[in-house]
């Protein structure tokens, strides 16, 4: 059987020449980076390197950086660390509405610990609103979350205009970029942010790592208490191996993007324009161009979402609804929800995302299988 | 130059096996386990079996298991969780004066934010004094925190014993086993523990990886948010191939630990004779049965420890002052502080941790060196 995998934006396997590069810093490079002698000294030089590779790619500094265990961790540091430090100043926090659960469950829980939350709309493409953004600050803002690109439809969001606005107002602007880094050019001085998530594993790294971009000046409360690591900004024994692999995995991004980017913006295009071709009922979510390369993300009329998926899967398909991480949540997504999808529409939702391996043949394949397999479910 | 690593106990090289065990888990079987089709499946399977061996080697069940970034995760999820969960119980938390500052810097933490902490004393070895703990204990405890074995001078405390105290009041008990597991038994059950953490580095396994056993019934707060993981637990996409490595470390512990420990014992008091026998004013920190099989910390008269590191890293050795994970701090340690020992010999401290890959004529070598080098410094 035919195994495709279509849901490169839950997870993209680890490259191999990332694999590669780790290698050396789990058995002959092993040290903790935090320990003074020689075999400390080796693994530091490795973890700092890695860290001015990541600072780089994104416009930043080295000393602007923490290596985190991932994207969620980094939104949470960002929301909880943020509201700490900046609670003297105001108690008014914005979040879009369509940001992920671990930049909205924060933002929840702050709510229930004296902080107002207001939820920033975003438009039928799932575009936030950005003149509504300007009404609802007030003196008593003090942080805005706005994610680079949605993680179920794909749709790009005018970061910099943000920024531009958020640094007018001296208000911290956070992005979530865990779904653009790698994919497409993330520069945090054009886009004006203060906090910035990434996670390795969404382009080619390891799982269970990821970085926050701190611009100097902000300061933020820690999150993980402890040891003195990440100068004194994140305790916990450094993961060496695991932020060489992060920072392989912007080498290989930045040597490869815009070849990348375009074959994947022509496969993608293809899919999208064989599936509302062949399908009946098929509506493209997200927005039609500002969206990222390798998303496509579709509603159908009268099928039952989960039934599509394991059709598919039977097909030797992987794809998604939406986020995996809430993959066993009952609800129409937030995301669809916030897009004025009716709910009935939403529940055949399909989000189908491409990657490094994907081949030609393969977009072939679903657009021969999945006209026949929806014709099936609607019988 | 000879290379002698002798700091097992800030961490570990990874064996080569468990990278063995966690390399399909990179690219051939890279799914994000939280993925409902096949290669999500297959992901979360072997997640499950890790944990199933997690569980299994601490006397628990699977689903008492969630697996965190370290033990620093671990440790801050336990303490800010729990009092989080058990505040409208009472305010009354107690820590022991030894803890990891991943234990302390929490507890701080909750001390500004309307908790009361009470530090508990240790004897000259190091030992937590249990008579003590039954007396300030009150109505008002919610928490008690002790550690398995203690980072820098090894002490093995009578956990067992607090856990029946604790049971008996109903008091929620959290230990910090990150150094005893994979090294000594740990068994949830008789030590009648609530809340332990581990981390893989510890033991040959990967760094960035660690665990918390939450036993059945105990309610913690979610420490990072987000997606509904480890059964809502803990957000955050799991790193599957550090919880294969986990496990795989785990295996290799069940398999080699009687063994490994006599033969470290051994090595480990043949260093200790023969350094208390050939260098004058050498003093044994912590106790001298009760501590970790691989595990020897001194303390030098009029040497600084500082040089002293120095001098052993020049001559080839990895050694330690105490914790890594403080390694810049220039005050003498907490822990040596709290067994009464005089300022002027902490800063002659030199911790001493063999593992696996530990020879004989290691030991011989460092025998040969250390009383020279102490010498020549004193001089």
């Amino acid at each position: 059987m035919k195994k495709i995998y279509f849901d490169y934006a839950a997870t993209a396997p680890t490259d191999p020449l990332v694999v590669e590069a780790m290698k050396p810093f789990f058995f002959e490079k092993f040290g903790n980076a935090s320990s003074p002698h020689g075999v400390g000294r080796e693994a530091n030089k490795a973890l700092e390197d890695a860290r001015q590779k990541v600072a780089t790619f994104i416009g930043a500094k080295s000393s602007e950086i923490i290596f985190t265990s991932g994207g969620t961790e980094s939104n949470n540091h960002a929301l909880f660390g943020a509201a700490e430090n900046l609670k003297s100043r105001g108690n008014h926090i914005i979040v879009s509405r369509i940001e992920h659960h671990s930049v909205l469950e924060p933002a929840e829980y702050l709510e229930k610990n004296g902080f107002r939350i207001t939820y920033l709309n975003a438009d039928r493409y799932g575009m936030v609103d950005v003149e509504a953004l300007q009404k609802i600050i007030s003196e008593e803002t003090i942080f805005v979350s706005v994610m680079h690109a949605n993680n179920e439809i794909g749709t790009i969001q005018p970061i910099a205009e943000i920024g531009r606005l958020m640094k007018a107002r001296g208000i911290c602007f956070h992005v979530d970029a865990v779904q653009t880094v790698g994919h497409v050019p993330v520069d945090v001085g054009e886009m004006g942010v203060d906090l910035l998530s990434l996670s390795a594993h969404k382009f080619y790294g390891p799982k269970g790592m990821g970085a926050l971009y701190i611009r100097e000046g902000i300061r933020l409360e820690k999150f993980l208490f402890g040891g003195d690591q990440e100068k004194n900004r994140r305790a916990s024994t450094q993961n060496v191996a695991g932020a060489v692999g992060l920072a392989k995995a912007i080498e290989l991004a930045s040597q490869n993007m815009e070849t990348e980017v375009s074959e994947q913006i022509r496969l993608r295009q293809k899919l999208i324009d064989g599936i509302l071709k062949s399908v009946s009922g098929a509506r493209l979510n997200g927005h039609p161009e500002k969206r990222l390369p390798n998303n496509s993300h579709f509603a159908f009329e009268k099928v039952q979402g989960e039934s599509l998926l394991m059709s598919l899967d039977m097909a030797g398909i992987s794809a998604s609804m939406g986020s995996a991480c809430t993959s066993g949540a009952l609800e129409p997504s937030h995301v669809l929800r916030a897009t004025g999808l009716p709910d009935e529409l939403a529940y055949g939702a399909l989000r189908v995302t491409i990657g490094r391996w994907t081949k030609e043949e393969e977009i072939d394949y679903f657009l021969e299988q999945l006209p026949r397999i929806i014709k099936r479910l609607r019988d």
